[in-house]
């Protein structure tokens, strides 16, 4: 359910109808679009709506939201939000936002020249693997907290900001430290716990689609984040599972317009995990803008034929370069 | 197994070349790239490979083809080949071509405004169903006969070219005298009865992809065509079966540069299909424009909600008009 | 809709009735179950609902039937109906068949040996494919009207039936002179025209699930059949196609107590091509029996590493005669 | 790498080969298969492989395996061995094991219903969910301890084990003391970290596969357990998703006999949440007995009616009564 106040409304107008929700039991969280406030409401609905809302002051109208999702829903939120990954650094509402970087944190050496590509094309967040989700015990599992210090020296120095893979919640404190986005992957979407747990942080999600959710699914992880109280979700479109082996993922594009239909977040999209392959990084890179994404998460190494994990999908420099050049025009374009 | 000619090979060192691998039993099919005459070869390989090709005049160079399809593989033709659909008008090569029209035939007024809709937008081909294949035998299952000469007069007098289904080769007398394409719809793609049958035919083939065809099979599908002596494919992308219920289709737009890279065909994405919902059509078309697709398949109606079928998936005129201005500003932008 | 009659009911009644919805513009079909007579009707139901039926001598009830499919749904015929094969050979109620033989018709030799271990084991039915469908123009095709001759040939000698594959309408007369049962691929179960011919037909039909057919699909495939006027029609699962590659196909036998749950009509189980390794098609066929099938469909090949096709699917005769020794002890600890 | 030792190898024999390789930077596992000691060595593999073992007394054989899990594989292991679950209490090696109960623990009268159908059907494993993974925030998320209490209390009264689902390490403490196996979800089948917790832990663990999980996943993510030492590991096959919303999941029975072949660990079919309705968890249990699994994990509910979650998939008593005579006399035919 979700309350609606006038334009015109006082903040002791919401304080007086929020505390006669909570006094009832309800949970609720304020948010604001165009010139109203917006309260959202969890809790025994029936009940609660009952009450009488129209004759509270500021009260312009009450919803119920028939969608298993509610915080991250459109008809909480009618409007697109950008969330605010730094001061002036948005995602979404016009700012077209690139992450790039390598799938693993290797040497400092490797990020430094990372970096370099980056702000050479005017990209404002590395990504980089200091944890790594491996699918067999015996792969390399990254360099761990090393990993996550030599990635903070680095970005400083070039002035980014740090996008990396959080695995289990002991780690916060660590993360909280030394990285400024919080990935969770697609192993973990429905890692319930590490969701609520994100939800408890000030810092932002990227939120990856789980390999074989659905629509509602992905909805409903974002959603476990934004119930825990933290609203700054950015939800990455990866690739799902098909019968079809050409591709390591099928990108679902479509996901973009869609998700874009029911939810305020932004979305971006992974071609690189995506395909699997860094031939295709470009096309559909740019099909991903063309459909309306918000950014693009690029896996870029150095030397991809001798990255440690995943070389198949990631760009070298001189290809990264390239791409950003052709996605320029067609985000001009599209305009 | 191909043979490559050099450049200055006469045609008499061909036609020595094709008549001594015919009395070995092989078929060959004869195309021409760059400046090259290339013989494809198919039969008793092993057998076929150890005739003295390099001591015949004219010979460059001869090749093993390890994909299962020869004839629509890049090996036997390495550049991408447009297929001329009339005199001057080619898809692919440059040439981005629009399909529009209505998923079932009705009435000669609504094919005249469809047909008045693409004739303003530069649009060459209207497509449109008489025999529609429809998975409950209680649905309206087109007017057959009636509608191809319809669409045949309507086409005449607008000056556009028809793209229609073709079910059974029983048919085939009357397609080859009133349509122009014969499209080969999803659930006919694993027909090889009928994929031989038009492959005898002179027409140029719409080939779409099977509802769950891998690219392999896909092209597979398209080399039984080749196979039949008609080269004249266009490859159709129009969404595969996953596990989402979300759009009616999962539409697999990196299928368009993987089969790219494979096959010298002209590759094209059919949106309307691929998604099921009109809202869909304009961003997912642009994005196949931007991974590479040679042109699109549109659902036009004049009047979606009283389509005979598929209404949630067509354009009305004005939407089309709109789509077709942003895909103009953007395939300038991609050249 | 259907019309159901009364018990008592005379013939005389029934045909009053025919005539009246034919009058209407319905068509309509006979069924008998229990011991009521049961009419199908199709047409303008809407309109036909408003006759008065309970005026009309020896009707019972009327039911409006909410599937899309009807003739095959268990509305229309409450409870499961064997199909008759040949005199006194049933599939169903009871009789649990097992259709054996190779993937393609090779030699006469080859056919003998199968049509040996059928009659061993009890099995009354042989299979052969004659006209193979194969995903490459370039694999073998089958020996086409000579296996129908020497399948006959053979199946007479040995006092078998035949199962065998159709791809074409255009083959049904000389299907028709050989064939006892005719089967409709998986590929071309969305065939529709083949469909509404073998709806004309005499014969039993054997209908492949398409291979990403859901359920629906499934029984409105089978409704072309019915609609046609033939109903006997018997459902095979084969195998669907999934993200999984460890097998050929994902052999879902959930359908088969969800299929009996829907419809009348006998369904069996392909373990061979459901698997696609003869090491899994003793497990599956054991456990398609056990969750309630009426009966299984087996490759089998005198020397499976020699076959022409499918050689790794097939079981040698040494195997098949173990299978049905564990099959027959199972069945009988089922009863 | 493993290495197999003679039948009369020594202990001394063992230990000598054991201390070389870990000196060489190896880690290693021991375990015993029919009359041998077998090594399984985790390290540089193509480093160790230079040690001259063949010098080496009691030392019978050296083998590379190829497969990416070692531990689990029938290389290391080459004879099925069950898991001992209590003094006496096994699963596999012809021990068949049902493990029953409600998807949530409710109350003491529920679970004390439950068990007593147990006991009454000769059951020694009870399940209960207490920790609830749900798609959605506001949907009941369990009692958690208080439920692990309760069916202590409850299984110590009628002398049952408990398995229950583990979502986060930071509740291992609990749950070593109140739950004797603990099952991972198919949700966290990739939660890497929370494998190696369990890994480290002395119970057995029931592992559920991923819902798109492919057979190489499930049994690699199987080898993170075994890598940490833990090897009594229940594979647990739970339906996957596929394009069919005909049921809940996909029951993929063919994986049992696909993973016997490969792992020499027990494997158990969960047809409640596999088809996720209650009239198919009969038919598709036995069909698992019928393809060889060790063992079903069935849910339960006194009232599946008024369950608080998944009440459409349970079993009440009667029904679960009646299946479970059906299968004794199953398994009985099949021995």
């Amino acid at each position: 359910m979700i309350v609606i106040f006038k334009p015109e409304a006082r903040e002791s107008d919401i304080e007086v109808v929020r505390k006669r929700l909570e006094a009832e039991g309800a949970t609720t969280r304020l948010s604001r679009a165009a010139r109203r406030a917006i309260l959202g409401v969890i809790g025994d609905i029936p009940h609660l709506a009952r009450m009488p809302f129209h004759a509270m002051a500021g009260v312009e109208d009450v919803k119920l939201v028939n969608h298993a999702y509610k915080l991250v829903s459109r008809a909480f939120q009618p409007d697109p939000q950008p969330v605010e990954l730094a001061p002036g650094v948005l995602m979404g509402q016009g700012q077209f936002q690139v992450i790039g970087g390598p799938c693993s944190v290797e040497t400092e050496e490797q990020m430094r020249m990372v970096a370099q590509a980056l702000v050479d094309n005017g990209v404002r967040l590395m990504r980089g693997g200091a944890y790594k989700p491996r699918t067999s015990p015996y792969s390399f599992q990254g360099i761990e907290e090393d990993g996550l210090k030599l990635m903070r020296k680095v970005a400083d120095e070039f002035g980014l900001l740090i996008v990396t893979e959080l695995m289990d919640a002991r780690d916060l404190p660590v993360f909280e430290e030394y990285a400024d986005i919080l990935q969770i992957g697609t192993r973990n979407m429905m890692n319930y716990r590490l969701l609520k747990d994100v939800g408890r942080t000030s810092r932002p999600v990227l939120l990856k689609r789980g390999m074989s959710a659905t629509i509602q699914e992905f909805l409903l992880a974002a959603e476990y984040i934004a119930a825990g109280g933290n609203q700054k979700i950015i939800l990455c479109e990866r690739g799902i599972r098909t019968f079809d082996s050409e591709t390591r993922n099928m990108l679902d594009l479509t996901a973009v317009p869609v998700l874009k239909e029911k939810t305020h977040l932004p979305v971006i999209v992974d071609p690189s995990h995506g395909t699997g392959r860094s031939a295709l990084v470009s096309p559909m890179g740019l099909a991903a803008a063309a459909c309306g994404a918000d950014g693009l998460l690029i896996e870029i190494h150095p030397n991809p034929s001798e990255a440690l994990s995943d070389g198949d999908q990631a760009l070298d420099v001189a290809s990264f370069t390239q791409f950003m050049q052709k996605l320029c025009v067609l985000l001009q374009a599209l305009q």
